[in-house]
């Protein structure tokens, strides 16, 4: 049986990604946001969408440019943390001791200890009310070499990326694998 | 140690997001898409990346309406057959034998056995380049009841809902619960 229920931002899966960026005196900055992902296969871009009052907001504004770094279970509380702090107040990455590294390709530091970390140029911004939703192009991807397969894919299983469920506020891992995309369904052709 | 590789649509995780519509001659149809989340808090959004080619693109520059409709691994196959077959040369709900209903607030059908719903209205069209995002505003949400909480929360580990890797292109469910979002970074003020 079905019922309503009032209308809010719930869906599952949604990321766990951390947005790293420099503010307008190059200090590096980091917070976490469950509103994005891919948008676009070509050019490859990715969204992420910001409350204005955040402090990433204003960097984001002044730069054009980030990164998005996947934590692995390993680094939950760590990502936890970044989205609880205000770069405003405190330097998060002294008080993780995590390190930023200044990218190749874009004005904005990424996270080193993270293993999957894309390096974004914004291409759209779009007011849609609490949320400001920036588009960005994904101009070069860095990867821990041992979390890759022989044709350079990273590898989820390696990265055990994290989840966020919208109403229990959880933190979940991947857990087994349960088909192969474009294969399982071919059984109703 | 960090490696480049290949600026391409690759995050971890992504969701399985099967969006639902009416064609312009009213028919029912699906497909599933990887490329979307939630996008705002207030008004509630959430967004869906499509390929123009997409029989489901065409659909919605008409309606602009949408339902999104999470799977549960129960459902992987439906949802990666919705992802291979297109609307404009079979009827997938009678291949699949699952149930279109009509929206009760937009103009387009739900998945009755899908556990979760989303009933959308898009506010806005972003072409992007070879997808175009749709953006659209949640005005009503169904769940099954059996998967809600005494708070009219859904529960992600009632509905199990899938996660799509792009690099590989497996499809997996969520795994064991790592934390309580901001609460367990804590640890760090």
């Amino acid at each position: 049986m079905k019922k309503n229920i009032e209308a809010k931002p719930v869906l599952f899966p949604t990321p766990v990604l951390v947005v790293a960026t420099y503010d307008k005196e190059g200090n590096p900055n980091a917070m976490t946001a469950a509103w994005g992902g891919i948008c676009c296969s070509s050019p490859p871009c990715v969204t992420i969408s910001l409350r204005k009052a955040t402090y990433t907001y204003s960097s984001l504004m002044e730069t054009k440019a980030y990164t998005i770094n996947v934590p692995g279970k390993r680094h939950v509380r760590e990502a936890d943390y970044f989205g609880i702090g205000s770069g405003r107040n405190e330097d998060k990455f002294a008080v993780t001791s995590l390190t930023p590294v200044k990218s190749e390709h874009v004005n904005a530091p990424y996270i080193n200890e993270f293993p999957l970390n894309l390096e974004c140029k914004v291409v759209h911004v779009i007011d849609l009310g609490l949320h400001t939703q920036f588009v960005g192009e994904i101009v070069n991807i860095k990867v821990d070499e041992l979390m890759e397969d022989n044709e350079q894919q990273p590898l989820i299983e390696q990265i055990m990326p994290l989840i966020f469920a919208p109403s229990s506020r959880n933190y979940y891992t991947i857990g087994e694998e349960v088909g192969k995309a474009f294969s399982i369904g071919k059984c109703f052709l």
